[in-house]
């Protein structure tokens, strides 16, 4: 249970603030994120790790000498947004380039590979190792699809000492990716953990029962056990591990024990203790191992076993000085604190304001974002429960915080007189960079480009509908990668682009489009329960997902049902065109009081 | 809940080997706790601190460099016996004498007070200063009756750091006492924890409430509030903690935020955020703060806050380096590893091996070990559950951890021919040490007085059976120093000897003395539900204790019974002489299989 919060949509932004506050001798906070607080080595490249809250010390209490030179923190279990990693990067940047590492989860990937475009595309060096040590997230022939557990811990150490060493960016790059394949995970659950604000937990383990293959976001995991001795345990996770021994790796291996959150410190010892036995009778010789709280997932009850196995370059890396809030190795010499240099907010091109008839176009655009809110807000815990079935859970309050920041952003550039290009884009970055994670990147792209493809004008016509339904879809397509068939949103979205050219051919009225449109959306969402995931949060867990619909699908067929309702029961009681012009919609939207 | 272990019973044991597994650099294992690893400097102070474990990074994660030099561990929530400390304090001795220093406990006044006589009587100079940072526990007119909580960190802390410097013990005592009296806490409790192998916690917080007050073993807290926002948590513990600024306390504090187990880090640090904004608007400048898991109570969930109060001196010594396994400041110079020099077990003087008629009646007072037993192990839940109404619910167990090394204990010196004496002195000494706490010390010195009382004889008569009654009572009364009335275990032992006494000078059989006495012990350990505790255990909550007996007296008026019951079945069946004689009981306690 997560009780210490007032508003629990602050908790993340407040409980960094805090950390900050707590831990000024290490860190600075920087808009997106932290960058360390000490001076870094002249041309030193900058590693730059994050990802969601709710996983402390992973990420910002990483940031340190010997370590990570920034962290870029998303919202709770969410992932950080592209402008808030790029924000992070530019401001731990000196002058050696940037490493970017992160677990390897979709929205992670997406959002920090628009960073490195972005970063590469200014001049500045950007290379990215991902994390992939959870054994029970994919088999080890898909190894680039594992996610990153408590191994984040060995890639990032190694990265930041071979930084702080001096290499360069390429060396670090080897360095850091060599650390990812020889180091292995194996987690268990005991029990779930609940979000701030939440009533239920993510998920919960039956009482004397064990889940073996926990994710750190309460990912169900891949069986389940009755609860063993931690003798028993200890054999389980050993025993797994070391039957996936990388290839030529050595004698020497570092164990770490890694408590989730709620299973403590006298456990993870007892257990550590025996893990030690165990691989000392398999002729490993234990070097420098950790115990403790290093990845966790807010007071979830479990833990995991990370084995890392070390030559001689590895283990003088491991246990070269780092200094950081919750982790140190040796003894560190201690550096000056430096001024931050926070960079500059994203300058975009002022687009000309818009006409007042185009500004009323772009109110109707609130009205509509409006009634999307409606509908997330509507069916948020729905989703969750959804997602939690073979994801991670976040769906719902992914999706809530994404709405609820686009029409705030949509209707302050509409009191500011904004078309509704202008509208969508602030509503599109915005829902991008609140919600994190990858459907807050797809939802955030494809509002931009369906701005983009209305620009801000006077009037629309039908046309223009099937305009938006195209730009929305390629825009979710191009980033997402996703094809038909693959358990995602985009099984809804295809047929729901079909329809809507179909009925738009046929010269259909815009509201039959969309209630057409929307029909075959919902439709579709809902045939994804026979589909296996083959990519995104549901894939490791295909079995569970088997007779449960595609949460990004039924979210999507979900709005467009409500967007067609709005549009419907707007124009069945205002007006009988078909078009969607500014005078009446406007005049309608402003009865409405378009207020957030 | 606590779920990794083999042996409920071997918890705290297994998890401290596992703790000194993973922490070599920093500590190496003695008998009874651990010490410093690497090396100190000729003559220092030796910091020696120590408590029942489950409250991990105190005791033994506080240990290490600019900090303690040892920790005697006892076991889970008990305080460490006499001798263990004893031991720890000779490991870590460094030849610049010992402060013991801890939280006022009342088990742990009683064990690191006979550990202190002993290490003075050998010539070790041995000084003590206890915490009493909780303002929950007793008034600021009672300070001295105050428990440690996370206040253990700033007391133990400057301590370690005066020793390190060099100063002397009166300088380091000094100096310890110091930081305790500029040091204020005050906790709040959601839920409670539960110990290794237990099915319930040891408390609960209603849902959607929160416990005022509580301490690090699960004691209830003083006053019950609605669930607060982050907000008014902060506003609540700060008032309070500021209305009771010592005086002369200066401008200047340290804030610390410790959680309790279950209440996490990005919790703990949100919480820090809003804490540090009130001290600053009440004009304090806050210097060097800590946030996170400092003193915890297994999964307990809950939280406290420490502030303490620095001038210059306290500073300096709060900010010196210190690099433990859990804790450091600054930048410490590595020192090298050095020899663990254990001191030599305790040399007991042999007694002359027991004749055979002797030995008989040993194995005889084995019999009457195993009832004490056969009574604890049938209350062991219900004696828990009393003591958790107002006091840390450890009765039950810590009296069953006792009885089971004394049954243990004697049956190994039983069959090795032991007489009476010697049989109840191993059962004493093991019971002080394996269930720690006030009650195994009691218990402890008890059973050995009473083996004094009685010698390795071949005979007893009635007249022996008045005589251990009168020394057993002795034994506690002269170390626990309670009185009648203040509602502890005396409540029920005076009246069994007066009754012991009476019955005794009018000549009734042992049987029926045994029986009397007890009904008496029975009676006045029911009638200790109308006290309130003047001291021990259940003082701080003497309100919730009303109603409810004493845990310490009714275990006695139990065990009484049980022994008079053991007592009264033999005798009725194998003979009617009154008299306590080798021959007939030894016959029929062996045909009973004297075996643990």
């Amino acid at each position: 249970m997560t009780r210490i919060f007032d508003d629990p949509a602050a908790f993340a932004d407040e409980a960094l603030a805090g950390f900050v506050a707590a831990n000024r001798r290490y860190v600075a906070r920087v808009d997106g994120g932290v960058v360390r607080a000490t001076e870094m080595n002249p041309n030193q490249v900058a590693l730059v790790i994050g990802g969601g809250s709710g996983h402390y010390p992973a990420f910002a209490g990483l940031v340190g000498q010997g370590l990570a030179a920034g962290s870029a923190c998303g919202n709770m279990f969410a992932s950080p947004a592209a402008a808030q990693i790029y924000r992070v990067a530019k401001a731990a940047h000196a002058g050696g380039g940037v490493l970017l590492s992160y677990g390897n989860y979709a929205g992670d990937v997406l959002h920090f590979g628009q960073a490195q475009d972005r970063l590469n595309a200014e001049g500045i060096r950007t290379r990215t190792v991902v994390v992939t040590d959870d054994t029970a997230s994919a088999s080890l022939a898909e190894i680039d699809k594992r996610r990153g557990i408590a191994g984040d811990l060995t890639v990032f150490k190694i990265a930041g000492a071979a930084a702080d060493a001096g290499l360069d960016l390429a060396e670090v790059e080897r360095l850091a990716r060599k650390a990812n394949l020889a180091t292995r995970s194996l987690g268990v659950a005991f029990d779930g953990c609940t979000l701030p604000g939440a009533t239920e937990p993510l998920f919960s383990v039956p009482a004397g029962q064990m889940s073996l293959g926990l994710g750190i976001h309460g990912e169900p995991g891949i069986s389940d056990h009755d609860l063993p001795t931690a003798s028993e345990l200890a054999e389980l996770l050993v025993g797994r591990l070391l039957a996936e021994e990388p290839a030529g790796a050595g004698h020497r291996v570092v164990p770490i024990v890694n408590g989730l959150g709620t299973v403590k410190y006298d456990e993870l010892f007892l257990l550590f203790g025996k893990i030690e036995t165990l691989l000392q009778q398999a002729g490993l010789e234990v070097v420098e191992p950790e115990c403790g709280e290093l990845v966790t997932s807010l007071d979830m009850s479990g833990l995991s076993l990370t084995l890392f196995w070390v030559d001689d370059e590895l283990l003088s890396l491991w246990t070269a000085p780092a200094d950081t809030p919750a982790f140190r190795r040796g003894n560190a010499v201690a550096r000056p604190q430096r001024v931050i240099e926070e960079s500059a907010h994203d300058d975009r091109t002022d687009t000309p304001p818009a006409t007042i008839a185009a500004a009323r176009l772009g109110s109707g655009a609130v009205t509509l974002l409006q009634a999307v809110q409606s509908v997330v807000v509507e069916h948020e815990q729905e989703l969750g429960r959804l997602d939690a079935v073979a994801g991670d859970g976040d769906h719902g309050i992914g999706m809530r915080r994404g709405v609820d920041a686009a029409v705030q952003a949509a209707n302050d550039a509409s009191r500011d007189g904004a078309g509704v290009d202008q509208v969508l884009t602030a509503a599109g970055e915005a829902w991008a960079e609140k919600a994190g994670g990858t459907s807050g990147a797809l939802w955030g792209a494809a509002l931009c480009a369906s701005g983009g493809a209305l620009g801000n004008r006077e009037s629309y016509g039908s046309a223009d509908a099937l305009g938006v339904a195209e730009a929305f879809s390629a825009a979710i397509i191009d980033l997402g990668k996703a094809e038909l068939g693959d358990k995602t949103m985009v099984d809804a979205l295809l047929p729901y682009v079909a329809t809507f050219t179909a009925e738009s051919q046929a010269e259909a009225s815009v509201a039959d489009v969309l209630t057409a449109a929307a029909t075959a959306a919902v439709g579709a969402a809902a045939d994804t329960a026979a589909l296996s995931p083959r990519r995104g949060r549901a894939r490791p867990l295909a079995e569970r997902s088997i007779g449960h619909p595609d949460p990004g699908a039924v979210s999507f067929g979900l709005i467009a049902a409500g967007v067609a309702r709005a549009y419907t029961d707007f124009t069945a009681t205002d007006f009988t065109a078909t078009d969607f012009t500014a005078t009446d919609f406007t005049a309608r939207s402003r009865a409405e009081d378009v207020t957030a």
